[in-house]
């Protein structure tokens, strides 16, 4: 389908994979990320349409998510890691299957919106805060990231990944290396600005 | 020199290359890597010499151990890093080439009781955890690592590292990549356990 023309139809199909409130938060994402697109130069209808798309397999059954990472030759420490990291590098390669999406910055964006990774672009900066920032989202510290990504992007991820990493150390749980380097990035070059 | 022959003089060469209050910090790490290596059956005298020589270059000028990390080829994210990780990574050259210590357990052990790595050895999870909890150390969390490090040495180690990570992460500074994947490790194997 042409996503854009068929904006409807793409929402309707989105809408069939997951619950209510898993949509609610996905139309809030989209509208965020485009808010941060705008505000930040990058393209308004990629942003949306990968906030749109960010976690169109985040429902599904977890079996049929291992099935695609294993069939796609996925990284052992995703695999064996944290299932709820899985949906992100699924989601990518079934929007590119399933729905024909082609643009290599809107499949990387939906890609990393959860782990982040080192040297992102800044439609998956956009994208990754969206997901922290939207409305419907309400955990300590997201006041303070919606209140950093008023100025400054970089700063407002490196908080939001910060923020999770300490999270899940202090519940003892693993981090996904990709989280560290992201935020390991953004602090280098943020240097001592923020 | 025999190092153990010889202890009087390795002490004194010790203490030429830091101040007082470091010696002090360098024989607590000593006596209790012996009680922690006597506790979790690693070898006593291995721990107790790892424990006399793990902070030999910490006092050295910067630019002395960054010429060091040079020459020796050390990763690029090290040198670009923490200056306060490098001591570990010098100390076991310096020690090999100007005390003669050969013992690859008694090496790895000084090279990353700051960092740790996955995959650590009983001998380096030893010093890396007296590091920690000498009697002269003083930060918020070290009595609970004193407690469990009386009971589970990877569940002290997962701890303490997790207290490193956080504290950082808190100051908006970066994380050693082989701290999390030690973290991680440790994690990963203790399970539910904890």
């Amino acid at each position: 389908m042409n996503l854009w023309a068929d904006r409807e139809k793409l929402l309707a199909q989105v809408r069939a994979q997951m619950n209510q409130k898993r949509y609610d938060h996905t139309l809030g994402v989209a509208d965020a990320a485009r808010t941060l697109a705008e505000r930040y130069g990058a393209d308004p209808d990629k942003a949306e349409l990968a906030g749109i798309l960010h976690d169109y397999c985040k429902c599904w059954p977890v079996e049929k998510m291992r099935e695609i990472l294993v069939r796609h030759d996925m990284p052992r420490e995703l695999i064996d890691g944290d299932k709820e990291l899985w949906h992100a590098f699924v989601g990518a390669v079934v929007i590119q299957t399933e729905l024909g999406v082609t643009d290599p910055e809107i499949l990387q964006a939906v890609r990393y919106h959860t782990t982040g990774r080192e040297g992102m672009s800044l439609l998956e900066k956009v994208v990754c805060v969206a997901d922290y920032i939207e409305p419907n989202r309400s955990f300590p510290g997201v006041d303070e990231i919606r209140r950093l990504a008023e100025k400054n992007l970089d700063e407002a991820l490196a908080f939001a990944l910060g923020g999770t990493i300490t999270h899940l150390v202090e519940r003892k749980k693993q981090v996904y290396p990709l989280t560290l380097l992201a935020y390991n990035d953004l602090v280098r070059k943020g240097g001592n600005g923020w």
